[in-house]
């Protein structure tokens, strides 16, 4: 099989594909799988947005994404991927690329990943789609080199093209720490229509991650029978995303944020900040940030922001080492547009654009940046209207904890040691 | 009669009653008005509040507050309230009891003001209600005398009672800055069904007047004319307060913010906060604030606090230096229950428990208050639900300047001095 | 005797006075002592300030203060202190009152104490002095009872007037944390020449606590040889006081800070601060802080301020809540004289003074404190002109751990915990 | 004649140099000036330093620098130029080659400036020397172009090599901002023995400059009689410098603070820093300010760092948006030396490193800086060890105001318009 060759250099076991080894033949192109299932939303009476798959329906596709480089998240990805395909039949799994070339023989069925890109000369259709120019070479996992990056992928490799991933997969499961999970958004960051998100914290406790690996066989199958007669409703909290548009016309949608930088110029930038139309100021700093309520635990922290719960829809607007000392972060309403423009009082070469910690381009003056928050502009989340405006304002919908508790407020206290004294040594 | 009896002391032409000034006949009580008319509120296709008088309705009791001890708000108030007696006859003015006793000789129409307090024995029926105990002596505007605060009345004022000025008047036009808004709203603080505030800026400009006096005329035109026919759609921004509850039962509204602090005592208070019934943290702090938007621009900005766009439907909870450095200002989601409890951990005498900068009462180890958005809980404002849950979640009704632009946004930059940099000098 | 009846309601055994029991004689009036043998201090080629006594002198009247209501603290003092009067047989305890009663009967040798205050019938002379008005009854040590203060004294308590500690103790020992030294500080607040601290935490790592507890036999005896031939040098960090005179000519020296604050007042407080005789600003704050180095990782640093090495010979202002966003923390030089005065555009009743946090006393409009750095006014400390300029510059004179390495550098990382991010758990 | 040929085409008028226009000839190598002559510099009884020349000598090779491209220093350069040779007759005047090229033309007497560079085969000793390298054509101030840099030189110019100002030029005048004096003190950023700064803020106040332009006959008087029988003490406030020494041995001295930063790596910055030998920290950040007294009010103040009076002995450490929120800027005391250095857990391709605003280079893995105050190690400014330890540890010695008035504390509040509250307009 022509694909099959294509791993070759990657999977050592291919090179004995001609051999009687069925395991080396069970790693498949993606578009072999049946089409996404995306599932209904609903408000219940107390606010909590429900999930249930349409009826008669369950997920089929399950994409896993890990942390990279860890024994710990690779044995947890084997045994709860073996788990899923061993207690739900009709399930199939979809992973990386490398994770793919690297674990696929421990699996007892086929995996599914991205057909390889480039393959211009292929015969087999999907590579001729634009999808196959998506990146294949992301988030290494050979266990026996070191890994590149120990916490979370590398944030210098360009932004996905629109893929695979989103065409296919009915559900994601995250195992790792929050830089996981939010490079995991990034595989989604140019559609509007997101698959729910299990997310698993192994063994560190992050702003985002919610679900004890331990839990792992109720938590999918609360999932997977989601609204059905017998089980209880699925809670899930819409993570808010942001869309930003360049002048340019491209758009990304970014979990966290999106940051403007002098990078290396030692000038101050210059930028025009409008909020729907009209002048906020000429901010006078290193730069800025936009920030969602998710992010607002990130960069924004950092540099002096507040916390935004998340649910709160809200952009939050904060000035890195700005000149004027009142220059305090802002929280704007849902439904506003932010405009930056570098201003032409700028001098130097522009200033760097990042959305979500990677480098999005560079701004030259005149140039601008439009943000909103995704699903903000009058279809606004949290109210009746979900039913109606369909689910891309749902950001990430991730699945809550069983019995739905906040557990970002049980964990802020814990996670930024508000009562950790300074002076008092920590036992 | 008695009514003005009791006046006597205050207003000196009732010396001359038995004369025949007709003049000193005109304070009314305010009992004798036609009972309150209530705007309808909608929200527009754009997701603006616009504002309607029941049709064939028309306000008729205005209220005025002005910023005490200042001879230009005198003059304007009479000049404002002569000029509406004038064009819309069927109107009346209502005014504070002391502001009635000084410039009602200048106004060629009647005013109405609330009765004197415990007035036990008095004949008249309004005087044996419960609203008899309101405060009389508030925001006293003796020419002659100095002011005894030139910025607002007095902070150190007890909260006001349940009173008339909530069951007449159909609107409330404020002639001062923020400080004289504050209080306006501190007379309402009571009742969940504000009127349309009509706020005028008098020279200074603040975070929430709007409109310049010079315009006084048409702005008053089209709040009288709200939605007839020929008139343009009236927008109002919501500002919310928050409401506040006591472990005793007492209830307040708040347009800025709600205060705990240790006061005198030189030990750190220890606050339990609970978010939504879960345990957020031990606060240890000299105290925590927990602000509106409206209010974000006031102590909570002191304190380290971030801005929030008027319209962003959420509460703020900023630490007053607190011990721990990694507690940053928090944003809570529109829908959320606060609970504040002073921790047994706690020495001293209580906490000081103080409302839009007014003290409401010390809180004793154990006690508690519980404080939610006005209107949150599942009926958020900004939505389609406006029409079904009444208006009393919609906080005061700010009637926007004509255009409804974002006076906030414009005005920011300014306020806050943004683009004065440090070290350079102002022309 | 009559000073031990007067002992009687303190000391259960003293009921026991006719009987045979000497331990009940050993709590001796501290007037009995020799007087105080002040060390030299001297200036090493690299800078450090080193400790010697006098040729042929060694301390004798050892003080120990400790944390109370702890049994460990307690037990450590017992055991440290007859370690000393075993091993060295000239030298005499000195506890506070209360500490003596409860312990005396555990230790072997009398011990010595202040007399009971207000005695004037008393035929001791010492109860005759000015200093018997001390009060007496501070750090309540009474193992049955509740401890007052878990962990440290009462700061609501009034300020000591001067007392015999500073007339007759060679050295002072602490055992427990920073509010320990902090307490033991207090008793020599109205005293330009402290005698040499030797600080050990008991367990808590706190800023200023350097030695631990199981090297006090060493410990204490590199402070009894100090200087002669056989022993090394012991460097000492004096930490620097300041001196605060009020227009009413009272004056006290704190080794953290001096802060004014406006306790219930809900007006802003108006503040003059003049350095060296010109205006600095008018401060609109909830309070200002004047602090020093060592207390610049107490309140300042809850207020926004920075940390100062202790050796940094600078006052710090911080401002609390202050109205302008632009007011920072100020660091000044060691020979400034800052001044603060209520501001005749204050309202209300004044504000709170405050000193170590202890109140001192309210200060009325116009009223005002001066602060300087002990020893400053171009008496430097860390120059060469130490020797003729007195001892009483080196403020509270803390000796150093052996090696005289820099403890706070080290510890700093480890007490504000700069290497755990927040959003990652600590194990 | 070769120099003259030289500047053809930066000076129109040397295209006439055949002619007979004496003016053109008057640009002449600063070689040619008589060795510069240092001011000895004392301490008064009050703290003060106090300059005065040699008995018997005047300063004679007076500098110029001013802000470019703005007329009014152009013209003020000019008046006072002309002032000064037509007063002292023994002064010469030494402007920076563009400048001297642009307005020689408009002195009466000869200007002094720096060869040109890179004139290898000149027959000029001083061409020859290793400070011909020096680069030229700095603070461009061609009239007619647009200035590069309204504000100040442009920092992306690589720093100076070793000059020959710093051989010749008794005394500095500056005209122009803070920026203006910045650039020059970075002329003398390789030498120990900076001459006295004379600086003139023109129009604009800044942190740093005092006298006022319309005083500058006097101010030139006292500075030129400094210390005679009939003039008043003349106060020079030392501007502490830090020295920066990196790990490949080069080494520069900085008015305002050195900086590392990420710059375009999205990576945070793994820095370790040490303080005397003793590790403080792993800061994890996007980079760090080693900032002096006088560096406090630029890049650290933005990036939340307190002011430090310039006269404080101190140097500060101010993290850029650090991972931990418990990392405050830190004050370290004169005597210390902080070693940074580019931990092995960075990722990325180094640390941009840039001292007052300019680039320095790019810091690697394991590379490191160590950074003192200068003069700093035990030779203490301040004491009265200045005659003996020589002057090179005055930093920027610049005249003070007559009077010795300290400008800096009655100019902070209308600099940081500390009495401006937010939400207050100014008029």
């Amino acid at each position: 099989m022509i694909f099959h060759r294509h791993l070759r250099t990657l999977v050592p076991c291919l090179h004995r594909q001609f051999s009687v080894s069925t395991r080396c033949l069970e790693v498949r192109p993606i578009t072999k799988l049946p089409p996404r299932i995306q599932p209904n939303y609903t408000k219940s009476r107390h606010g909590e947005i429900e999930l249930q798959w349409p009826a008669g329906s369950r997920p089929r596709n399950i994409m896993f994404v890990k942390k990279p480089g860890v024994q710990v998240t690779r044995d947890a990805l084997v045994e709860f991927a073996e788990h899923i395909t061993t207690t739900y039949p009709e399930t199939n799994i979809i992973l990386e690329p490398t994770v793919a070339a690297s674990l696929h023989h421990r699996l007892s069925k086929p995996v599914y990943t991205l057909p390889p890109p480039n393959q211009h000369s292929s015969p087999f259709p999907f590579t001729q789609s634009p999808d196959a120019r998506t990146p294949y070479h992301f988030a290494t996992d050979e266990p026996t080199s070191p890994p590149i990056s120990p916490a979370s992928p590398d944030p210098t490799q360009p932004f996905f093209a629109r893929n695979l991933y989103q065409t296919y997969a009915d559900a994601v499961i995250t195992l790792g720490g929050d830089g996981t999970i939010l490079y995991a958004a990034s595989l989604f960051s140019t559609t509007t229509s997101v698959p729910p998100f299990l997310t698993f914290a192994m063994g560190t406790l992050g702003f985002l991650g919610t679900h004890k690996y331990s839990t792992y066989e109720s938590a999918f199958r609360s999932l997977y029978t989601a609204a059905t007669a017998s089980s209880a409703p699925l809670q899930v909290l819409p993570r808010h995303r942001l869309s930003a548009v360049s002048s340019s016309g491209h758009q990304l949608n970014a979990m966290n944020e999106l940051t403007l930088h002098r990078g290396q110029t030692p000038h101050l930038a210059h930028i025009d900040i409008e909020v729907n139309g009209h002048l906020l100021t000429e901010a006078v700093a290193d730069g800025i940030i936009i920030s969602t309520p998710t992010g607002s635990t990130a960069y924004s922290l950092s540099s002096g922001g507040c916390i935004l719960h998340p649910s709160v829809g809200s952009l939050l607007l904060t000035p890195i080492c700005p000149r004027s000392l009142s220059f305090r972060p802002l929280v704007l309403p849902r439904d506003v547009e932010i405009l930056v423009r570098l201003s032409r009082r700028s001098r130097g070469n522009g200033v760097e654009v990042s959305v979500d910690g990677r480098t999005w381009g560079t701004m030259a003056v005149g140039e601008e940046v439009r943000v909103r928050l995704e699903g903000g502009g009058g279809h606004a989340l949290g109210t009746g209207e979900i039913e109606n405006s369909g689910i891309g304002m749902l950001g990430i919908p991730c699945v809550k904890r069983e019995g739905g508790e906040d557990a970002w407020v049980g964990g802020l206290n814990r996670l930024l040691k508000f009562n950790y004294a300074f002076g008092e040594e920590m036992e």
